[in-house]
Order: structure tokens, then C-alpha cells, then sequence
């Protein structure tokens, strides 16, 4: 599905080359379509950057790209994704996400009605989030050299000083907390980009997951790890995770949540729902004696209801995640090793 | 420039899809590029995002995409430009330049040869100014939906307390001073994109501005802005300035530093110097009375030795950039229309 101004009837409803140039049609683009969507007295700057105080010195800095095909999704579009995913990656170091950047990378011919429809869902995303986008660029690449819309979101959050989530922290005796049911992401763009018209409509679970992290770290007194698990899924991230920590996490097949939809399709298409990108769902690895407390504290939110504990920590020594299966046996579960879906986020 | 791998003689030599996709590939590329090539203390915490302390509270934060075709050309390539550029809008804003984020959109197909060759040069571009890149991000495109490479790059600098550079400050009474001569990085990338070959090679002048900068703000009690013209040139950077001050600037055509090969390159194109994008320019406004202290003070470093005064700022009320040209004249200077080099940085 390509975005672009299938037929130009007036220049001006398409992004052109000079709206890349600094000059100005550039400011004319920020200033009808970013300036109005999110507009802040940071933003308002007119420097080459923001200047802004923090409140505290312990900070987290993040950084992603999103060149999600197709860039309308059922459940969202990438101006929500972007805002979405680097919120979740400042949250997941336990971090309150303070301010972003957006820089657009657009193709020429993009349709400024799609761009103006994007920018609103960043900053709505951003609203109820909140955090502010205080600073941006926009670049353009001709016909041909870019696909639609490319958009960079980095961030900067604020840490607590007694905060310490770090992937080493994870030790045996740990619990893996999952906050709601995965493969919802991939399996809805996968499903939009190949037009599969499944009979239930499977939407992205792209959202925030700050609230999560905050009420946790308010009510909990020891956690090890926040981690979500966008692409390569819950499996992947899994092995990063034993990896950094050198433990051996098992985790159980049937406790795993997966809803019906997704099941159904996953068989269908022939995926592990392992694998599957998520961008709403917050992986929290903790002391099993805080896990009951953690799943009450979590199901008091509508992104952390369906929360189960879905593995454990059982040993140290090995990087290895195993998996209990439906029948019984045990499998690993490695990483995965090239592409299961390209372009999910 | 088209850089992939003309004939794949192995899969390993060139960017795959699986490069993207989080998993094993994904993690092979940040161990054998990305990791060595960037390799510090902060980049090793296995995160989601660079968790860090700063000294001050007052930051500065900003984000460019770099789309340069072609990627490679005479004094620099895409991965100095990135880090660099981000680097000058940091020092723009009055800030000691910290860390970067660095976030890459390559295609499928791109030489991970041409790519390591970028990654070092970014590594050394930090270096050089003193700054770490410490989290960052690849995604891949389908071969024909992307351009080799793009690359964003986002910064958090320190500004120190008493520091305060910002557009509005410009009044009547200051003067305009240019760091060095202007316009070479523009012809640099056209004469490169199209092959026109001058006699003389004209290379880019893409280089970090932030030892100039620190060394203004040590040295001189009161600096109303510092601004490096990138795309749309002086003439567009000063019309903005005007605009945020609501001045009159008035800059003297004959007092231009434009070096001979690129006056004739440009009286060739038929481009004007004052629009033509700098890479390692820096614009200093400041009062009057400290204009000779700090042309002595950027003429102690290579980029700065041809410092000149090129403008005055008349009076206030009305936002206009004027040139007295050649022949006495004088013209307006309005901003670039359009574009007149798409993909200069």
C-alpha cells in the first residue's frame, strides 16, 4: 500500500522536495502541520535545538526508527507507534519520559492529509503520555527513495535515584511477569499488509506503558527488569535478557497469553507467537515474593488486566531460555535468527 | 550513486532484511559493526535506551536525519556529516555536547563494507568532539524503499548556567560574524552527485564548530547567538533570525569569505553563494564592542581562521535581511523559496 498522491491535483496536497530545503517551504510545513499539533513552550525555541531544565541528573536517552509498512494499521498508524515505542523504551529503564524529538524522513509525493492525520496521533499519543515533542527535522528524498514516511522518535527520560533496572540484575529465584496478551502487533500488520481479512479484526496493541512502570516502581520494592518485547517478541527478548544476566529462564507454554484471534492466525500463517512483535505489552522480572503483589498492582490497569506470570529464573551459570510444552516436553527457544516479519515497527 | 552490492558474491557482504529484525542478525551487526566501532561504558548497559548522569540540569536536545546523496564525497561521507551536524546544533544552542543517539534505516542490499566505512567515521567525528554515542537503532528496508542509508542523529547537551543564546536576543547594535568561507559543502555534494568535476576539488566543509564555541563563550561576556547555516545557506539561517528578532540585518556582498573555486563553481551553476548549505560555518551575533575580541579569539583555530564580519544589524521593528551588493546597490536577501540542492545533508 503505497501513500503517495495517486493523482497530483494540486501541488499542495503532496509533499514536494523544497519542503525538505530549510528554506521556505520547510517552515511552511512546520508551521501549518507540526507547530499547531504540538505546540509547547519548549517547541517554541527557535534554536537549532531545545533547551530545556531537568529536574534530576539520572537520565535515560533512547533512540528508534519506524518504517512500519503499511503506515496505517488498524488500531493505530507510526505517529502513535513512534511516540508509543521510545516512551515504552524510557519506561523500560525506568525512566519518566520527559521529552522527545521527531525527525521525518518523507518521501516526495507523500500526501500532507496523511502526514497532517500521523502528526495528530503523535501528539495525542504524546498527550497521554505525557511527555512533550520539543524538537524536529524533516527531510525529503525523491520519488522512489524512500517509501511513504520514515520517522525517528529519541527521547529523554528521568530516572529516580533509587532506581536500578538492569537486564544484569536478573538472578535465579526470579519470576517473569507478562502484562497482557501477546502477538497482537504483528500479526495486525502482517494481516493489513497482505490484506488477510481474518474474521475477527486483530488490532496493534500500541500504547504507553509508563503507567505500568510508575505504579510498579511506587508499590514494589525490588525489580530487576522492565523489558518490552517489540520485534523479535517475547522470545527474543527472553534470550537478551539471559544473555546479559548468564541464567537459564524457563518459561510455560500453556501459561503463555495469547488470545483467540491470534492463536487462530498464528496457526494459520505458521508463526510461533513467541516471535511476534508486540508494542503494548511490558515484560517485568522480579523476586518471586513480590510477583503476587506486582499482578494486583498491574491488572488495576486496562494494558496490565490479563498479567500472568509466565516463567521463572532457575538457574544461573548458562544463557538459555526452555520452554515447557502443551505435551509436556521441553524445548529451547532460541533467538530468532533472521526475519520473521520485516518492517513491523 | 546507487551503493549496494552491485553482485552479491555472499550474502554476508550486504545489509539483509534479517539485519532489522531484532533477532540473531540484528544482534551480529551491533557486535561486529556498531559495538567496536563505538565501543564505551555507556553503550554496554544491554538496554533499551543509555541510562547516564549529568552535571547540569539545564540540557540542550535536538535531532536531525541525514539524507546526503551521494553518501561518500570529498571531505567526508554521511557518518562525520551525522555526528557533526548534530554536534553543531548542540553548540548552537550554547551547549557542550554530551552524548548521541544514532539511528540507521539502511536498505536491503547496502555493503556492510561502505557501511563499517561510515560507522568508523562516525566513531572518529565523535571522537573528535569529545562526544559518545551511546544508544542507537538499525532498521532495514526492502530493496527500492529506501536510498543505501540514512542515518538520524539525536544529542542532549550541557548548557552552563549563565549561558543564554537564543534568536530573539539579536537587537540593533550587533554585528554578523562568519566563521570562514561559505558554500563549500553545497557545491561539494552537487559537484559530487553529478560527476562535473572543477579543476579544483572543492571538499565539504563539514567539522564540529563546538571548540569555537566554547572558546566565544569563555572568552566574551555577551553573545546573542550562535547559528551554523546548513540548508538554505546564510541568506535563509539570517532571514530567520531577522524573523525571531524582528531586526533588520544588513550584510555587505563584498565582504563575503567565498573562496575563488567556489565563486567560479557557482557563477557556472548559476547558484548564489549566500543560499548554498555549510557544513562547518558558524554565524556569531554579538554587540559591537566585543566583535575584534572574538575574531582574535576564532582566528586560533583552523576553522575559524578567515573569521570576517559580514553584516550589522540596523534596527528593530521590521524582520528583512538586506545585501549591499557589488555595485553599491542593495537588495533584498529573502528566504530560499524551494529547494535549491535537494539532499545536501
Amino acid at each position: 500500500m503505497k501513500l503517495s498522491c495517486p493523482v497530483i491535483t494540486s501541488s499542495s496536497d503532496c509533499v514536494l522536495l523544497g519542503h525538505g530545503s530549510g528554506g521556505r517551504l520547510s517552515h511552511q510545513l512546520v508551521r501549518e502541520v507540526f507547530y499547531p499539533a504540538f505546540r509547547n513552550d519548549l517547541l517554541d525555541q527557535d534554536h537549532d535545538g531545545c533547551v530545556f531544565h531537568s529536574d534530576t541528573s539520572k537520565l535515560a536517552f533512547t533512540t528508534d526508527s519506524y518504517v512500519v509498512n503499511p503506515v496505517f494499521f488498524p488500531g493505530g498508524n507510526i505517529g502513535d507507534l513512534a511516540v508509543n515505542g521510545t516512551v515504552n523504551d524510557l519506561a523500560c529503564c525506568g525512566a519518566k519520559p520527559m521529552v522527545l524529538s521527531a525527525g521525518f524522513i518523507l518521501e516526495e509525493g507523500f500526501s500532507l492529509d496523511h502526514l497532517k492525520k500521523i502528526v495528530g496521533s503523535m501528539a495525542e499519543a504524546a498527550r497521554k503520555a505525557g511527555v512533550r515533542i520539543v524538537t524536529g527535522d524533516t527531510k525529503v528524498v525523491e520519488r522512489g527513495h524512500g517509501d511513504g514516511i520514515f520517522i525517528n522518535t529519541s527521547g529523554i527520560g528521568a530516572v529516580s535515584p533509587g532506581v536500578d533496572i538492569r537486564p544484569a540484575n536478573v538472578r535465579p529465584g526470579d519470576v517473569v511477569i507478562c502484562s497482557g496478551f501477546i502477538g497482537a502487533h504483528g500479526i495486525c500488520i502482517l494481516s493489513s499488509r497482505e490484506s488477510l481479512g481474518f474474521e475477527t479484526e486483530i488490532k496493534s496493541d500500541t500504547t504507553a506503558l509508563y503507567g505500568l512502570v510508575a505504579a510498579l516502581l511506587t508499590s514494589i520494592d525490588e525489580i530487576h527488569v522492565f523489558r518490552d518485547p517489540t520485534r523479535g517478541g517475547i522470545g527474543t527478548t527472553l534470550n537478551e535478557l539471559a544473555g546479559a544476566a548468564n541464567v537459564e529462564i524457563e518459561i510455560d507454554e500453556a501459561g503463555l497469553p495469547v488470545s483467540a484471534p491470534v492463536r487462530a492466525a498464528s496457526e494459520i500463517l505458521g508463526l510461533d507467537p513467541v516471535y511476534i512483535a508486540n508494542e503494548g505489552v511490558l515484560l517485568v522480572i522480579l523476586p518471586e515474593q513480590f510477583a503476587e503483589k506486582a499482578l494486583s498492582v498491574m491488572r488495576n490497569f486496562p494494558e496490565g488486566e490479563h498479567a500472568v506470570v509466565i516463567g521463572h529464573v532457575v538457574s544461573s551459570g548458562q544463557s538459555l531460555v526452555r520452554m515447557k510444552t502443551y505435551y509436556g516436553g521441553s524445548r529451547i527457544v532460541s533467538m530468532l535468527h533472521g526475519d520473521q516479519l520485516p518492517r513491523i515497527c
